[in-house]
């Protein structure tokens, strides 16, 4: 019985239907934000992918060979989150939030296309020096976002009153997002703080565009070198 | 005969006449916005173009030795549409949108300079990988648009109404157009929301300009790899 | 007794302590910003934070066998200063600014993680380059800024009344905040100084984005040259 | 004689000289911007700089042993040019316009920092593909501007008006100045017109910034092995 299973699931069209069910789930979460009606024809169409769900994971896992392993893949692990999220968003329809962590069935799609995969792949191994970047990157925030609050708290206390919210402020001057009048408004009281908004801007933006395209160079030539070494032996 | 068409294509000055006709036609688009009239003389400009575009292709096939292979060249194929829709144009004056189509000629003068074919080509080669990369790039946009749409929707159904309208809000919010507008909105009610908003562009800006870059040095190798290999037989 | 304190110093756990202090000390420049009170008991912590590093630099020169060269390490004079500036802070309250300064402490927890030291000896590298193109950049401005005020001075004075305004106004200008307005103000009397701000867009996000990123993968290609260098001997 | 000369231009002192008074004629540009008076003084020292540029130009076009080979070098023109033009602006104080031109004087500073050359050298050998990049970009904006200025002229003719009052709004759209609001305007007649939009971004920000980086990258490249290969020899 378990090689019929096997056979099933190994079977291209099953992996079609369960791309299209995954693409289709998705789709009907956006139609949903429209407010068509139909409330409960949609809710039994959620209940019947959800079930048909339930049945993929248990045919996965039955195909499985070696049990214990089962659980060290990410997606299987995944996917029996979303089932069982799913399944306690059906019988509990007031965890309206929960229903809706069934869309990241949609991220599966990135396993079932090679060159999608490499792309997250490489884009995973990046990760730890973006994430230092990151850390670089708050400390110039969090530093001033700290003199700013100081000095600027009493010209406008909606953009500069606590470390956080100073935060934002400068987050907006970093995306260029009317930065001129926030520093127009300082340059009143204080002349001399657009040192303080082009310093920040220049730090930021040196350290932000600079460091993130040398990092991703540099991982794509680690990964090719990886690729070639492999290939050789 | 076929030898003396042969002759009068191959010919640099009849290639010069067919760059400065495409250069010319293209003017007179610019040159028609301006609704300065004489438009009867205009028209039969355009008709005269259309007519020099439709002997220069039918000169084109003659002089093509292998019939069949003619319409496997991109080029001959989209001359041909061209020349076609043109036509089609001048009969019909009511399809205007097909006249305006007729533009599209411009694009011809990138087969003509070496340079710009290997810019196209590096570009085109690009394409499956940018193509994943949107993909990643618009399920994002899906999901935290469907998350915006269910959580913002009561507060600003004109940003957040539907999964749409949501969507185009975001790509406002990610190309910095009055972002920290819609956002200090939403946080009037939800003052956590803030995380929404820079997480989508943290991860967006991560995923789009990290691998967009680390993709472009990618091909650029593999174009020069290639291109050296070439050299060396 | 000098092997006793080294053996504290390099015990892990006192490293552990160290940036766990540093890190309460950060954030509690965060919270001084919500004026939330207990100001006495505030600054009674930052006082005991600022012995605890008295001792931390003391214990570090005694364990340093060759005292001259202890102020050669970049981190021991900055760690230093930042102690000095502290306690003169905390028996001048007056020079409030001093006080601010002490956070400049948390960079230190770049020389404890080695990835991140890797990423600013690169950055520090690139420095040079980046100086001569700032200098570039810098000299595009001034020239600009200097055509600028003399042309459109008459038209905004509040934008373009010196060389200082017009400088401050380009870079809001290559920032794209409210750009077009600023354009379409001097459109009315010189309809062709679209030129001026196009040419300027052009030439600086030009130098700006090609060439730092181009010195980017320089840097990063001298590195692994040099890394690879390092590892065959 | 001609040997005293050649001793004097090239002792470093003079060239220090040299780089001191061109620094300077640049900050009395942005002093002028001012309007603080004194015009008669500033006057006075802009005709002695003028006179010692014209001394200079002459020391080096005595020193060179070569006189037909003088003009060959750009510098010498540039210089030469600039001091011609300092002497009519000086004689003729109407033309304003001339007299500003001095200040490119400051460029030739580039001309004594060996590593500021470098950089020209490379940003120069990439100017005919950034060429080409620019006319690709040029030809996307002329289409779409063609297309913009039939569909949304009557509904805004100030910002789709003709072909050049549209290409600078879309020039405005794709700095994303305030982008959404021109793009809602055209969306309450023609709802679909955001894929008009939203594809010009899309192609104009990949052809960009894409192949600007790719093409800085293969510069770069080329350059290295250029270098290396001069090293070999």
């Amino acid at each position: 019985m378990q090689n019929t299973l096997l056979k099933l699931h190994n079977n291209k069209y099953f992996g079609y239907i369960v791309t299209v069910i995954i693409v289709f789930s998705t789709l009907l979460i956006g139609v949903k934000t429209y407010n068509i009606g139909y409330i409960l024809i949609l809710e039994k169409i959620e209940t019947a992918i959800t079930i048909f769900f339930l049945f993929e994971i248990i045919l996965r896992f039955i195909i499985c060979t070696n049990k214990k392993r089962f659980f060290y893949n990410f997606w299987n692990v995944f996917h029996s989150l979303i089932v069982i999220i799913s399944i306690i968003a059906i019988e509990h329809s007031e965890y309206v939030f929960l229903a809706r962590l069934s869309y990241l069935r949609v991220l599966h799609i990135i396993d079932t296309i090679p060159d999608l995969r490499l792309l997250i792949n490489t884009l995973i191994r990046s990760l730890p020096s973006m994430g230092y970047l990151l850390f670089l990157m708050f400390t110039l925030f969090y530093m001033y976002a700290a003199v700013g609050s100081f000095i600027f708290e009493d010209i406008n206390p909606n953009l500069w009153g606590n470390i956080s919210i100073s935060m934002l402020t400068l987050f907006q001057v970093i995306t260029f997002g009317d930065w001129a009048k926030v520093m127009y408004e300082t340059m009143e009281i204080h002349p001399w703080s657009w040192i303080y908004y082009l310093s920040f801007i220049f730090l930021n933006g040196f350290i932000f565009l600079n460091m993130m395209i040398a990092i991703a160079v540099d991982k794509i030539q680690q990964e090719h070198e990886r690729l070639s070494a492999l290939n050789k032996n």
